[in-house]
């Protein structure tokens, strides 16, 4: 059944012939689990005039009005929520900042009411929830589905996250890494729809890596793999929250950044005066951008990826220095291999995470359907 | 049939019974496919003595008799053949020296008589050759099976490797970059047999990577997955072949190494001369100590394996340094993952590689055993 979801996502629209044809399924079998299917409000018939005799043809597609997925990416300094339909379209999005408000209590007393509402209103309309994906400053730990040692998130280290949203909220609850969603936004909303290997980077407060190798997320032993704010870029640099030295979040990230400009305190003030040319400014966003090339030549003679995305709150002020990077850095690689490296900014933005958040129950279900169906009623 | 040799594989010695548990299969199929693969010489039945009351069963494992994996190393400064049985016992082992020779030309002029001797004595002996693994320095150009530029190896760059063995000796043949194939040597026939991640790194005149995620080796788009080497460990450090600045090789490769050290030219003067306390050469070896924590932090915080095998010609002058290493090394990882990181020498010493390109066909036999099979006729 899940070759069958994954056909289907991936041309979005399909007969059932070409479905026979792709899977290698007897015509019987397509027949009798896309009816189910049907029934269960997962997919849709459509009809399609194909061809020059304008034939009309059945197309099966994901079925865009019963079932919702409930994304929810919880960040430093702000949350998201939102509702997407089957099809990946964004019903609904809510953000609030979250300055200065630490730990998950006093979290979940801004969440809480706010997914709630959510929830009540879409049971309201008599639409159902498939699941509700969290996205959340990492490392995991899977097993329990509590958080371990997030770096610079105080008073969450050790919070059970899984256990209290089931509890709280009596949905099927997936928690992952942000950086893991927002590379799972972008492999089933994204670019990667087309690409099998990426790795996707998010630049803000920290830096993190999501990595997509032959189409599936990749985790690691320790749900480490992909932590790339933490290779070391400046051999004995300064300590690192995470026991290392000289990370690249040491100096790449937003904190790392702005230690190194004494002229003003905010991301906003570099940006207006390394436009008008503040010489400690441009030193700043040149030793920047030696970071970034040096720390982009190690993602690609280490994972090889067809697409590195760019995102996150840094991703504004680098971006309008892309164009020069992209020739230092080109000149730095295989020289067999260089043309055929894309950067590219993140597909959805300040809302990687939280698409991406929904993106880890769309896996779900395109993978084990199953299981995520049995669980609706349990 | 994967599934089932695998299984057998993972188990070394397995009931039917105890197959149709673990697959799933029903006892019919795993009868039909097993007595398939033992009249293909594949498999074969033992007898053993279970449980208490000494009853006899009939256990299946691979037949050792029949079939023969030739792994074919070849080198820098030296090229070597091994040949193995389906059980992983290397039944002969040639090497030779090859300084100073160079191109593909020269080294066939010694390699073609070798392999064609090994060919013909196990063909007199009745044996069949399954087919022959092939490790060589890459970057590889999978699609014609042909090297791309494979850097310090004059010669190489555009040979059509895979080619010309299949032409010359009527093999199935597999070619791979040889950073990879010693990775595949510890998947299949050592530690990894019970690891799913691993990293292997190999440190001589170079230094490469081999990453297996999820028990599977891993490429990436370009073949570069696992270039370990290239990675920037000296921020605006020398040039390197590979068109990058400060690459770990350029400093923790031998001749990185000997280049800090001026009382001499060679790896064992070397290795006397920090015996003895010389001050020069015990700098150079914390240098290239630091250089090694570096990167191995990298390679965790990147990849996130259970496991980091290190081999080479260079390992066994670092491996008296290990355990001084390792606590440092520890103290710079996540706190909750550091104690779960094992370091180890390769298991297969100088004939890593060589055993590698013998597990490439193992591999190869395990995944796809029908069109493997059938490729032995044609």
């Amino acid at each position: 059944m899940s070759e069958i979801l994954e056909r289907i996502w991936e041309y979005r629209q399909i007969s059932r012939v070409e479905l026979v044809e792709l899977t290698g399924l007897t015509s019987g079998t397509i027949t009798n689990l896309t009816h189910d299917l049907i029934q269960l409000g997962i997919l849709r018939e459509n009809e399609a005039i194909s061809g020059n005799v304008g034939r009309r043809r059945v197309m099966l597609g994901f079925d865009p009005r019963f079932y919702r997925i409930i994304g929810l990416d919880i960040g430093r300094t702000s949350f998201e929520i939102i509702v997407m339909d089957l099809n990946g379209t964004i019903l609904q999005s809510i953000e609030r900042e979250m300055n200065g408000v630490q730990g998950p209590e006093a979290y979940f007393q801004v969440i809480t009411p706010t997914l709630t509402t959510v929830k009540q209103e879409i049971e309201a309309a008599g639409e159902k929830i498939l699941g509700l994906g969290v996205g959340i400053p990492g490392p995991i730990h899977y097993e329990s589905g509590s958080l371990l040692a997030p770096p610079n998130f105080p008073g969450w280290k050790g919070y059970p996250l899984k256990q209290m949203l089931e509890q709280q909220f009596d949905l099927v609850t997936l928690i992952e890494d942000d950086a893991r969603t927002s590379a799972m936004a972008e492999r089933w909303y994204g670019l990667g729809k087309s690409v099998q290997n990426l790795v996707s980077i998010t630049m803000g407060t920290g830096i993190g890596g999501g990595v997509v190798t032959n189409g599936k997320i990749v985790r690691g032993t320790n749900g480490l793999c992909g932590q790339v704010g933490h290779m070391t870029i400046v051999l004995d640099g300064k300590m690192c929250d995470c026991g290392n030295r000289g990370c690249w979040e040491t100096v790449g990230s937003i904190p790392g950044i702005l230690s190194r400009w004494s002229q003003g305190s905010t991301l906003m003030e570099l940006q207006t005066a390394i436009r008008q040319g503040e010489p400690e400014a441009l030193r700043c966003i040149d030793e920047t951008l030696a970071y970034l090339e040096a720390a982009l030549v190690n993602v690609q003679n280490l994972y090889d990826p067809e697409l590195i995305l760019l995102g996150g709150r840094l991703f504004p002020l680098l971006a309008e220095h892309l164009d020069q990077l992209k020739p230092r850095l080109q000149s730095r690689l295989y020289a067999f291999a260089k043309d055929r490296l894309r950067i590219e900014p993140a597909t959805f933005g300040t809302s990687q995470s939280a698409v991406g958040a929904a993106a880890l129950m769309l896996g779900f279900l395109l993978s084990e359907p199953v299981r995520l169906l049995s669980l609706q009623d349990s």
